[in-house]
């Protein structure tokens, strides 16, 4: 394997030193951000962070706050709840003396999920602690480490006295966890680039395709009544349940489809419906007034979110029509986050060519690729901007769950590969000294 | 129907004529007492409003707090939980000069429960306010209209000239909605009388037997991690719905065996299994790794409560074991409330008789009476102080519900039925001057 050929012959060697050289200010950087707490809404420290860190690498900087109408206006765009995080994309952008290269958006979201019970944890889950090789921590893997090995790709490039010779839009994005308005809300202030590269923890493979997701709520309500006057079925909660029930129905009925993607149709169950979170009822000995229930369910790359919708809406209504005291106390549905599709990755890209050899020059294997029944950000770039965006980021294990980590040994690799990606994909200039004030 | 010979005879117009002059202002405190929102642990307000209505009528005042090591001590008491009230009972004395009659325990309680969502509710559930010849809010029925009858017909006696001529323990409980553990702990401080009147909102009819009602709550965990990893059942929510149809087949089965008690036997579903809780998970795109359910769950008269908790316990392991992931991730049951017993009363009581004079005295007709399949405190003076304990009260309606209610008219004809309840049970001596000071 050789890089591109107007790339100096010892880069893959000096940028190793470089990414060497900055691997502990990297750590450091990377357990800084899980050390900021940032599920949905709270993104605001770990921003400001990344906001200082990109501006004092001379980067041109802006932050995108959420725009309700522009996102209301666009059909991928998540629905806006109350939960909706308020907080800035920040964007640092990279504009090279001379543009010959290709322009590129490094893409990275600093939103995090939930931790579960902190008790289960082995260390705090915003700790970062270091043990066995790995980081320990909520967002460790998914996806706080990978945007550091971005930023330090660039840093290992500047190390090595080059910079990207195209325009290069670092960006830190909120709410991939939840709607995927951050990267929605990038393209909407008109961010464009000819890649993106988006280091999630894709175990050093390539995304070749995902899922969509859907969000939705079902929220009941009765007539609360004492328990000792309770009749059959006239429990919220009893409601909520049978609907959870009928609900299945309808994941059964898309997976018996799975046959529509070739590249899901060997999956034994692509479509997941998942009963995220449930609450009713306030006390023990009275009949519950209300209950909710929160969902979210995977579409396959190609079916419409917005028909995706109207049949989950329909499986719905059919269902509560159907149900004595459904029909008489009807559900309310809300689309209260994702409505977003999925993508496929068309093979043989330019971009991919450049990251095979990138990751090969690093491994010294092929690339692999896989395909992925989740969300992720790169739908915005494939679907909205019709360029190729490559998920591919360190090895990690255990996203969303307890014990979440990183690999440290793969987050070297991963930076090394991200510097030599950019170097053939953007092509280099001799780096800039960095501006002062 | 004639009251006892020794009463003045026209006890009954003067009577009727001091709750009338009196009803203002028990209609005032009514509503103050339902202004005070006393949900669980929040009763001191509406506790200290009492202790200054008794002590201002020159009563010997004590309060008692809760004690966790009696409480734990006695089979009867409700489990402590951290939501378990710490406010103390208040109980007002009254001491004749000379004790010719039969002492009686007149008690209410003053907690609520929780109002449901407060947008249903005609009026705002603690603004008290008077429409139709009703009272509506929470509490307003269930039972703080009642315990203002005890105290007005106290009031009614002493505007005629006279007092009880026996001890009489007028008490404002806590705890009945969820432990019983108010009445209990003035069982354990020693109070004791020869008959118990308890105004529950019963529709000016004797209760003749109640169900016993036990609290518990099952806390279920998992692993969480992405949903797009997770398999089939091991989402705590799933474990949780399952065991919910499980203990239902416990319901099932007592149901069976509701021809043990002659009360109860004719009731189509005397045992309810309320799922009146419900929570888990955090997020729609994790699985959930936490739930929790509360259930009650009611006893006959003459089942142990230990022996039906026992068969609770087996019932949730053998359905435990048997489930590929409960018996993995074992649920954990709780007992954080009621562990109570029902009672019957005996028929053919003195009290009863007293009872049933004044009720005809008052309303021309005869004693009603009836089963009701819900915890009542009286089965504390019933089963461990072997004593009759009348429950009988106004007429209400929507208890626990939405737009609780109760009739004001009928507060006069309970008010009167007690008052000459009194006389006739704890016999008359003039009236006290108050004591001043």
């Amino acid at each position: 394997m050789t890089l591109h050929q107007t790339l100096p012959d010892d880069l893959r060697a000096a940028l190793s030193a470089g990414v060497e050289a900055g691997f502990d200010r990297q750590i450091a950087l990377t357990r800084e951000m899980v050390g900021h707490a940032s599920q949905r809404g709270q993104e605001a420290g770990v921003q400001a962070l990344l906001f200082a860190e990109l501006e004092g690498r001379g980067l041109d900087m802006a932050r995108v706050p959420p725009n309700r109408q522009a996102l209301a206006a666009h059909p991928g765009a998540g629905k806006w709840s109350d939960a909706h995080s308020t907080v800035p994309v920040v964007i640092g952008t990279h504009q090279p003396r001379e543009e010959t290269g290709r322009s590129l958006i490094l893409q990275g979201h600093v939103d995090v999920v939930p931790t579960g019970p902190e008790a289960l944890w082995s260390s705090p889950p915003y700790a970062a602690e270091i043990r066995d090789g790995r980081i320990y921590g909520r967002g460790a893997g998914d996806m706080k480490s990978g945007l550091a090995c971005a930023i330090a790709a660039l840093d290992a490039l500047r190390a090595c006295g080059w910079q990207p010779a195209a325009r290069v839009h670092l960006a830190s994005v909120v709410e991939e966890e939840s709607t995927g308005n951050g990267a929605m809300m990038m393209h909407l202030a008109g961010y464009r680039a000819d890649a993106a590269l988006i280091p999630e923890p894709t175990g050093e493979s390539l995304v070749r395709a995902n899922t969509g997701v859907i969000w939705f709520r079902v929220e009941f309500s009765g007539i609360p009544c004492h328990v000792s006057r309770m009749g059959e079925g006239e429990n919220a909660i009893d409601a909520a349940i049978r609907t959870i029930e009928a609900m299945r129905g309808l994941e059964r009925i898309w997976n018996d489809r799975r046959h529509e993607h070739p590249l899901f149709a060997g999956l034994a169950k692509p479509v997941n419906l998942n009963v995220g979170r449930i609450e009713g009822g306030e006390w023990a000995s009275s009949v519950p007034a209300t209950a909710a229930v929160d969902f979210r369910i995977s579409l396959l790359p190609g079916w419409s979110a917005a028909q995706c919708a109207a049949e989950i809406e329909r499986h719905l209504r059919d269902f509560a029509e159907a149900d004595p005291y459904l029909s008489q106390n009807p559900p309310r549905l809300v689309w209260n986050g994702f409505m977003a599709e999925g993508y496929a990755l068309e093979e043989g890209s330019a971009a991919e060519t450049v990251l095979s050899r990138a990751h090969a020059a690093t491994t010294g294997q092929s690339l692999p690729s896989h395909v992925m029944p989740a969300y992720l950000d790169a739908r915005v770039n494939v679907l909205y901007e019709q360029i190729p965006a490559l998920n591919y980021g360190p090895v990690a294990g255990v996203l969303h769950g307890i014990d979440e980590w990183v690999e440290i040994a793969s987050l070297r690799r991963v930076t090394l590969a991200i510097a030599l990606f950019i170097a053939e994909w953007c092509g280099l200039e001799p780096a800039e000294a960095l501006r002062t004030g």
